[in-house]
């Protein structure tokens, strides 16, 4: 098994990776809060991750991955009363909390689905986990660091910090913490501004309640990671993952509960990804650049130029290391699309070049001889770099970067005008195994079934002008053939207000 | 809205339905014990039941259909220990018993979408209630109609039957349920053999286990249903669906739990669908009859003489009353498929005709005049006749009866050959209506190959004969502004020598 080194954000360091029990990874990602639709900030963290499983299982690794569905406990914003982002919601839309839950985590299945991100193994609910965080909290009360009042339970940070090194893995210092939490809500209940909450108590309004030792009410957010990763990972276990603005206070929490509660660190490795902007903005409700991945797929959001498919964003985020800051533009996106589009037909010409291929069965990357040429060796170069370049951190991007490289070289062989000498078939094999192993089965990517979904997009812009051509001319037989037909089809026309035609594609 | 009769397994009569709160009606159907995969006799119920959801729809009700997931808590069969299916499975798989849960979670829904049944819009899951399981328990104890014993909790059925009528759903009495119940694990615990678990206390060795006032254990089958059916649908509530086997003693189970916890009947209106059989036997593993779902998509299993589409099962099974028993055999299948192209290609043909037609706003299927043809009368007839049929129990097979009887018609309407007189355009309009109603939108009937390639194709072949009708009225225009515009979306459209026109996608 290759060496895999990664950054710990922990550590501040890279670090080479050793798994808990050997052969076996156990990873845990901060999964999405099922209050609403997922928007272009959620793509990043689930993509990024998608490809860590995706490393770990071409290394060798029996990964379980763990990624939660938060349905329960995540609390509004600062500023606000405590509130459960999924009972307020569900208030907006006039649905029982679990119908909203069901809505949208319905969707966000959809939406890995279509960036092509494998399942995890487990993907365990805040509501399904309940009794286990009762536990937790009641094992860190035991322990002294954690106190009720007015049948609420808080984490006293306090305490904490003046035995563990609190904000480590954020950079915060307490007396930051004092002022910048995010949970304000019942302050007065809290012995200092930097505690929060394990459990909240539920007013007589609130709808998702449980029994408790402290009467009935709801999980604070920060418990439900701590307690589903000890309970399908272990106490300790080797990769925790999520995005950057997770590292305060939900991380530094888990790490500070599990502590408590277990007498360790709980996680060997912390890995996050780096935020997004859209247009150099930081995203955000007040600058309206909130863009949901429904809206970026089909082009809806004022911001958008067109629609993207999922495999463009996909492919834009691998470009950038997923530890630096990534900048959404309609100028960036295009570009990428064109760059996919480019890479995957320098592939699909690559996999018809006919040689002996390599057994599929050896995950290996064949090393083949130097054959001579010049050519050929720069081919094996570029291929052999790649182990090396996943290898360190997942710099993907550098990956793309030779793989542009190798474009035109394929372009050239197909023509018969390659450059610096012959190629062996051996080392075309070699860069056919390596397209496969990066582009597939670790980056994700796969061909834009939206090649005829585009094509479809365009005939029927051909009929909707027809029909109104038609319908303009009188001629209803024409115009209705065209709406019964294409309902026929699956595809159903809608005249707007305004006068334009809408369609909707089953 | 129009009046629905349903057949009740409860009073053993068709019941006008009536719905606890006017247009709302709250549906709860039994789902799968995830454990393994689906088989052929999963397809029924949620098939039957999804009809039914779409009905209530389609009458105008706002349905809160909630159907659960039993990822703990459901026994082994009879004489064996007491083991929760998952937990013995995943032992036989090597996963962690939520691995499991995942994974056969997921390929159920998948197995759901193919079937093109509508999501529920609650699906709870039964390790997510321990604690309302908890609490009905103790409900239930603190009535005198449970007893622990070592940590586990049984319900005493036995003098639940002094004062209940037990029984009287499945049609058993006490005494042969002595001998018949399929939990005889722990009977030494047990006051009689009728009794059943609640809550099972869990051996050190069992994974799946939850703190509670007897100690840790998992909850026992019955249970799970009671408690979340009461928690999303309240404690009474308009009808609760299943495969007939479920009657004994799963519903049974849960009418006693419910009537001791919450002092009356749970469900107004109690619906099963029959059973299936295979080539005339019942389905078993000792027959080595059970195939699975994607056995039989793939025509996988040795019972199998071909693949069968998801949408064959489907009109298969609508073309029999869902009380009554249903044999699968190749023979049966095949002639469905053979029936279903025939009445989708007819389908296909009426939508083609053109008329004016009826706003899709009015659900209710406007009765137009009688004109006075003989043709015409029955075809208005045939129509009509399916208002009443899917609300007399959902009779979906007399349904498709009367479509068999227009398909003729249609196609002697599409020659110009159509005996018995002239028909009307509104009637032509009302077939149409009345097919894309019940086929599409109760049926939950798609074309076959729903993929966007053959949508592509459909909306080509569209747009060649609107190409062909421009040009037959020389309007050049249009046939060559469809010829460039499709150029342009790389489709290339060539005249053959013998008149039709073909095409190629680049």
């Amino acid at each position: 098994m290759a060496d895999l080194f990664i950054y710990n954000s922990y550590t501040r360091q890279k670090e080479k990776f050793e798994s808990l029990v050997p052969g076996h990874a156990g990873l845990y990602v901060c999964g999405p809060t099922v209050s609403g639709e997922s928007h272009l900030g959620h793509a990043r963290p689930y993509i990024t991750f998608d490809i860590l499983n995706r490393l770990l299982i071409h290394l060798g690794y029996k990964v379980r991955y763990v990624r939660n569905i938060t349905d329960a406990g995540h609390f509004e914003e600062e500023g606000r009363a405590a509130q459960d982002k999924v009972a307020e919601k569900a208030k907006l839309e006039k649905l029982e909390p679990m119908e909203l839950v069901h809505k949208y985590t319905s969707l966000f299945h959809k939406f890995m689905e279509q960036f092509n991100c494998l399942e995890p193994a487990i993907e365990p609910t805040a509501t399904g986990h309940v009794i286990e965080q009762i536990s937790m909290i009641e094992d860190i009360m035991a322990k002294g660091y954690a106190y009720e009042v007015n049948g609420s339970v808080y984490f006293d940070v306090k305490k904490y910090a003046a035995h563990y090194p609190y904000g480590k893995l954020s950079g915060r210092v307490l007396d930051d913490n004092l002022e910048t939490t995010r949970e304000l809500d019942g302050q007065d209940e809290k012995r200092n501004k930097a505690d929060f909450a394990l459990w909240k108590n539920a007013p007589p309004e609130h709808i998702m309640r449980w029994k408790s030792p402290w009467g009935e009410g709801f999980p604070g957010w920060h418990i439900e990671c701590s307690a589903m990763s000890s309970k399908y990972l272990g106490e300790t276990f080797d990769i925790h993952g999520g995005g950057m603005d997770l590292q305060f206070p939900h991380h530094e929490s888990e790490i500070a509960q599990s502590t408590i509660a277990h007498g360790h660190q709980p996680v060997r490795y912390w890995m996050h990804n780096n935020m997004i902007t859209i247009n150099g903005k930081k995203m955000g409700k007040s600058y309206n650049n909130v863009i949901k991945l429904s809206e970026l797929f089909s082009g809806s959001h004022p911001l958008l130029e067109q629609a993207y498919h999922p495999m463009t964003v996909r492919f834009y985020i691998l470009q950038t290391h997923y530890r630096s800051t990534l900048d959404f533009s309609n100028e960036a996106l295009q570009a990428a699309e064109k760059a996919y589009k480019r890479i995957w037909e320098a592939y699909e010409t690559l996999q018809q070049f006919s040689v002996k291929t390599i057994p599929a069965a050896n995950n290996a990357i064949p090393r083949a001889e130097n054959c001579g040429t010049e050519l050929d060796s720069k081919i094996q170069q570029l291929c052999h770099e790649c182990a090396d370049f996943i290898c360190d951190d997942m710099a993907t991007a550098k990956i793309l970067a030779n793989f542009f490289e190798l474009v035109p070289v394929i372009n050239s062989i197909r023509s018969g005008q390659a450059q610096g000498g012959a190629v062996q078939a051996e080392t075309i094999a070699l860069m056919q195994h390596t397209f496969k192993t990066y582009l597939e089965d670790i980056f994700g990517l796969r061909p834009m079934a939206a090649h005829n979904n585009n094509k479809l997009d365009g005939v029927l812009e051909l009929l909707i002008s027809i029909r109104a051509d038609a319908k303009k001319k009188k001629d209803f037989a024409t115009s209705d053939l065209i709406r019964n037909q294409l309902a026929a089809t699956g595809i159903q026309l809608k005249d707007e207000k305004d006068g334009s035609v809408s369609y909707t594609i089953d």
